[in-house]
Order: structure tokens, then sequence, then C-alpha cells
């Protein structure tokens, strides 16, 4: 069997009742994840001229998309979900790839459960094996393909979005082969966009098309029959400097990938948020405001520095690259979420006169979830903290009522309190859920609740 | 300026009045030969696979469906005609590269014009130049990129396809350039899936991403700046073993790749089109039937006999990559189309009895578009022909005349003839028509007439 069959009837052929727990628990767990930012998203500028698109477009109205009232084709939906998941750089991360799974999968997993009517535990089960199938993607051509300027993200998630398609449709192995057949050669997306709309576009065409793969491959249609493995195939052509067929293939369903997907607990590059962590832990409980602070000084990795030293950022989204910032805001705010990184906050004289008292200095040894951090309030008191590994990292997960809260902040910005509530408790619930019907419904703007 | 943006800007700032006069009929010849090949593959099971599928998704309809009674979405009818118009293999070639241009190209300018009521002539220098950018794209790559495994109808074609829809769409060139710079990322389409539906699927997806790009930057939604020649861009990331800038841009409206863009007479790979010639003229001058044949013997390029020996053909498919087929069948049909490519016509009796008078030894002086051939007659008497060029090559293009008669033969197996014929009189005149309503009106399948 060449590499792709193996790996696409894998994925068909896994019982979901032999799948651990814990990987149901943390298919739930991105769901509430991608839904809290999608919501959040939604209201962007760039996601209105997309929804607006799809909207004269026109399609049968089968399928749902999240924050809004509009019902669109199944791989419209796909589309538009992966887009909002994936626009404000909040969602997922497999943390020895830097793929996000849940943007290209999810999407397409939810889309074809509506469609047939699967059950909740089927459709998380879809989840958590076709990001597995992304993620071992990923793993076999890793480091060469990122480094290239693949943003594997849209290459590698196409995979996954056509294996978690075909299960859901309940495709034989050969099917679903001929789906990824067909899917896998639509792997793109390039880092030069990256910093403009169509970033996003990456995982959204990704779960599209395979969603329409395995719709195809379910009818007849074919593509190549070892599209990752063949000689004019994925490994050649989009890594042509290494692959592992070990990275893929090795002991699926027992060691997962999926174990090193971590919900990122602040909107900003990863680098920075053990320095978030430690100053939202002293302000809470220390009940520091502001006018307390004298200044704020860290020891951190040397990425920080490198990738993140922007003591006066003009924008909301060089905000998102100013560790400076992202400290102030987080000591006035509490939190780190979209609402921190808008232009209005980044042009808030408070946290603009407390962005100028934050230092850091380099510690070679420190690794970039590990952080030294005090603060000198005034009086010359100093309080400090010590993380060892940031919240969100694969050691130090967000834990559920953290990604509660997350999921909370962001929800109310777009949905009423008593739908936002209505389905995070449904998505809790989904596994026993005779179908994702009213994940579906209560995710939609307008639903009846 | 960018690459890019230089590219993009070009497209969208030519004076439609200043093109030359043979750009414009090269357009129309194109438009024929898509109709005529689309009109064909209509029937294909694929094709049915694909608009089945299509259907279901459901669209506004706004726009047509070459041989389809569907209306559906521009992107919708983008795809559906890219797929059709490449199924067959029977589509345009750029000689240099071996990108097939129209079928990228011309569905997204239709679907455009049809959209916003363009005229013809706009139409028709929308193909050209869009054509023309696909090309150059190719050019600036060649021949690296398709040498790494990429199926450079996709990859370049999607460039094309959106500077194409940006002309029709009346962006400016910051717009256009943002067009190009979000499909651009979605260059994708690798040689392995050859011999399969989803080859025809990447100048569908090119177009239809095309064209999407296009109507996403006309609302301001953005793409990189630099597309094509940016650090982790197409040049960069799709040919690391090498470009050209200069091939790209250099002499932009006074050198055209279009001159080397040739429409093919027989629906099979190129080398074995000097036989077909040289066959059907003797056919035809002598009134040559099987019966009367002894033996066909060809000296030809090595090609021939590395790429098309196989003697006896078991499949449609397997009779394309027959050069004894291929002349077999050139005499008893005096053609070379897709019918003569079917199950049955490789396992007729009379064809498979003639293939096996047929034979060839290479003479390594002569080129892959020439040949000698002769015929020798039961009784003995030898008829010969030298073909210099064969028909569709850029030295000896086909006549307006024989692409009338490819036509016919293809677009009667679909359509009524009086309504095939109106149609190619529709696109013979359109560069005087106020739209291309009457044109997309008439190649659907029910259209009234």
């Amino acid at each position: 069997m060449s590499a792709t069959h193996t790996l696409a009837s894998a994925v068909v052929r896994a019982d979901a009742g032999d799948l651990p727990a814990w990987t149901l628990h943390e298919a739930k767990r991105t769901l509430v994840n991608m839904l809290a930012v999608a919501l959040s998203a939604s209201a962007n500028s760039g996601s209105r001229i997309l929804l607006d698109w799809a909207e004269g477009e026109g399609a049968a109205p089968r399928a749902s998309v999240i924050g809004s009232p509009l019902r669109t084709s199944p791989c419209g939906a796909a589309m538009l979900n992966g887009f909002l998941a994936h626009l404000q750089d909040y969602d997922d991360t497999h943390f020895p790839t830097v793929l996000h799974p849940t943007a290209p999968v999810w999407p397409a997993a939810l889309a074809a459960a509506e469609e047939r009517g699967a059950s909740g535990k089927d459709a998380l089960a879809a989840f958590a094996l076709g990001a597995e199938a992304a993620c071992r993607v990923a793993m076999s051509v890793h480091p060469w393909h990122y480094e290239m300027g693949w943003h594997i993200t849209g290459t590698a998630g196409v995979f996954g979005a056509a294996a978690a398609a075909a299960r859901m449709l309940g495709l034989g192995a050969d099917e679903a082969n001929m789906a990824v057949g067909i899917a896998g050669t639509f792997a793109s997306g390039v880092r030069e966009v990256f910093g403009s709309h169509a970033k996003a576009m990456h995982p959204a065409k990704a779960a599209a098309n395979g969603l329409q793969a395995a719709f195809l491959a379910e009818r007849g249609f074919t593509g190549a029959d070892d599209v990752i493995g063949g000689r004019r195939g994925f490994w050649e052509v989009l890594s042509p400097n290494g692959h592992s067929e070990e990275a893929l293939l090795g002991g699926f369903g027992e060691r997962w990938e999926l174990a090193n997907n971590g919900l990122k607990p602040y909107a900003n590059g990863v680098v920075s948020h053990p320095i978030q962590d430690a100053v939202i832990a002293l302000r809470n409980e220390h009940r520091i405001a502001p006018e307390d602070v004298e200044a704020i000084n860290a020891e951190v990795s040397p990425l920080v520095l490198e990738l993140m030293n922007r003591p006066e950022p003009r924008r909301g989204l060089e905000g998102k690259f100013s560790f400076q910032h992202c400290a102030a805001a987080a000591l006035v705010d509490g939190a780190g979420h979209d609402a921190q990184f808008s232009d209005e906050r980044v042009a808030d004289p408070v946290i603009a006169a407390l962005r100028a008292k934050v230092s850091a200095v380099v510690d070679d040894t420190l690794r970039e979830d590990e952080v030294r951090l005090s603060i000198t309030l005034r009086g010359g008191a100093a309080l400090s903290r010590y993380v060892e590994h940031a919240t969100g990292s694969p050691e130090n997960p967000m834990t559920d009522a953290a990604l509660e809260a997350k999921y909370r902040s962001l929800a109310y910005e777009v949905l009423p309190a008593a739908q936002a509530e209505e389905l995070l408790a449904a998505v809790w619930e989904l596994d026993a859920a005779p179908s994702v019907e009213k994940v579906a419904r209560l995710m939609a703007k307008q639903a009846a609740s």
C-alpha cells in the first residue's frame, strides 16, 4: 500500500470507540477555541468582504457559518469557517511544526457532519483523526517544507480536511485515498502573504478543497494513487530537501501528534506569552493598578528581543509584535485577546505610559516558554514571578476553565450571552449528542436559542 | 514597482484598441477551440460527477456552463468550464512551456464578462492579456518549475485568470496587484495526478481562484504586494532552482507569447501529430481504404518511439499513447478526435488489423513536428509524404477552416446543428458584439436559439 493509502485507511478505518477519551475531549476543546476566535473574527472587515462575496455567489442553504446568519453550501461554509478560525492568529498550534490544525480540519468535518446528520461523537472522532493526519503530514516534511516558504497550515491542512471529510462521509479506504489524492494536489499557500487577508484563506481553501474532494471521491472522481509519496507528489515537489515516511505513518493511533497541539491564551506571538502569564498572575494576586507601577523588568529568551522588541507600536497589528505592549496591556486589562490589540488600545495613554516602563534583558539559558519577571511598585517594593512553561504550551496546557474564560470574553462580543452559554454547553455535551445540529444552529448569529 | 505589480498593471492598463488585431482574432480562435473540446468533454463521466456536485452546492444562476443547462455562480462556472476545457487534453498549448493557457484564463474572463455585461471586444482583450500574463509567468520559471513536478497549467494559469478577471472587473493597478497577490498563493497542481480527473481540476481551480481573487480585491481584500518576486513568493518557493524577471516582463505588449500558442488538430500527444497529418493527407488525396493498405512506414523523431510506441493498446486512453493506433485511426476515420480514442475504436477489428501494419524507425535528425511517411498499397505501389511542421505547431497553425471542422465534429455531438452553427458565428462576430450574452447563452445545452 502506498503512503497515502495507508494514512487515508488509518483515518477512515479507526473505530471511534477505540480512541483514547482524551482525544475526544481535546476535539471539544479545539471546537470551543475555534468558536471563540471565529466569533470574534466575524466582525473583522476582511470577514465581511468574504461573507459578502459568498452571499453574492449564492448557494443551497445547507450549512452554518460561525457568527453569521448566512446559510450556505457545505463547501462554502467550510471555506468561510476556515477563514474565520485563522484570521486573528488566535487558533491552536501544533508546537513541533507551527501547523494550526483546527482551521482547515474542523470546518470540513463540521460541514460534512451537518450535511449527513452525523452524531456528535462521530464528528469529534473525525476531527481528532483528521487533525492527526494533518499534523503527521506536517511532521513528515518538517522542517524543510516550512523553511522553503510554505505556510504549512494550508499545505498540510488540506490532507487533514480531506481525511476528516472522507471519514465523515463514510468513505471506504480506496475512496478515501482518492479523496486525499484529489485534495492533495491543491496543497498551497506561500508565506509571502503573511500580514494580509490571503493568509487566512489558506486554511479556508484547505477546508473547502478537502471537503469537495471527499464529495467528488464519493461519486467516483479520481485523483492520484499516492499523492504524498508518488514520484511527482507532495513530498518530492513541495519538500524536495527531505521527508520522513516514519513521521507520517509510524505508530498511528498509538502515538498522538494531537497531544502536541496547544491553545493560545493570548492573541499574539507565543514568545511573549510567558511575560503575559507572569504579569497577569502578579496583577491578580496583588491587585496592581497601572498607577502603582514603577517598572516591569523581564529576563527572557533571545527570541523575545529578536521578534518582538517594538517599544512604540503605532497600530494594533504592531502591538501584537511588541512585548512592551503585551506586558502593559496585560497589566491594565488582565488579558491579551484581540481587543487588547486594537488601534485604540495601542493608542491608549495609560497603556502607552506603562509601555515605556517595560524592559527586557536576554538570558540565553531561557527557553521560549520561560521567563523571570519582576514588577517594581512605587515606593520600591518588587514582586517577582518565574514561569517555567507558558500557558498553552504542551507542558502547561490551558485549563478548561481558562479556555471557557477566553471563550466568554470573545463570544460575548458577538452572541447574546444566553446563546453563547448554550453553545458552550452544547459543545461540552457533544459526545452524547445525536447530531451536531444544536452546535451548528447556536454558532450562527441569529439562531433561535 | 514590484514584478507582480508591473505585470498586473500592464494587463489592466493596456488599451484594447492598441492591441494588434491578430491577438483578438487568436482570442476568438482559442474560444472556438475551447467550446469545441469542452462541449465534447461535457458528456464524460468525470464531468457529470463535477456538475452533479455543483448542482448540489447550489448557487445564484448568474453564469453559463458549456454544454449544460446549469446556470451557476461566476466562480462556479469558471471552475466547471475550466475543467471541461482541459479534460480531454485537447486544448491549446503554449509550445515553449507546455502551458495550456485557455483552460484557466478564458473561463475566468468569460464569467466575469457575463457578470458585468462587458463587450465582446473587451472580453477578447481580457483573454489575450490574461493568457499573455499566464504564458509569461510560465516562461519566467521555465524549465525549472515543470521539471520539479509542477503542472504549469494550474500554477501559472491562476495568475492569468486573476489578471484577466481583474481587467474584466475594471480594477485599477493596485487592486489588480492585490487580485494577483491573493490568487498567486493558490498556485498549485502536481504532475502526480496526471491520468486522473484531478488533472483537469488544476485549470478549473485556477480559473475559479483567479476570479474569486478579483472579486475580493475589488472589495478591498488584501494579498501580498509582490506574490511573484517576494522573498517567500512564487519564484522562491515554487521555482527555487531558477527564474527570469526578463521573461516575465520584457517587452510586454510588443513581444507576444500568445504567438507561440497552438491549437491541436488531434486529441493525443503532439509527437505523433505529423504522422496523422501525413496519413490523413494521403488518405484524402488518394481515397485510400483500410483494405487497400499493405503497410504504413514512418521515419520519425526519437520521441515517437520513446513516448508512443504501444503496438497493442488495450483501452481508449492507451490509444492516445500509441502511434500505431493514431496512424490506423487516422487512415480509417480521417481524424484524431476524442471519438477515435474510445475503448470501442481501440477494440475495432479493422483498426486493430491496420495497427499491426504500422511501423516506425527513428531518424535522429528529425524534429518532433516532422515526419517522412509512406503507405504501401496492395499490389506494391507506395505513396509518400514529407511533413515539415505538423499542423498546430507555431510554424504551421491550424487554419480557421480546419479549426471550424474540428469544432463541428465535436460540437455536433452535443448541440443541435443549428445552435452549434449560431454559436460559431457568434464567436467570429464577438469583437463587434455589445456583450458576451449570445455566446454564453448558445454554449449552454438547452439554450433557446
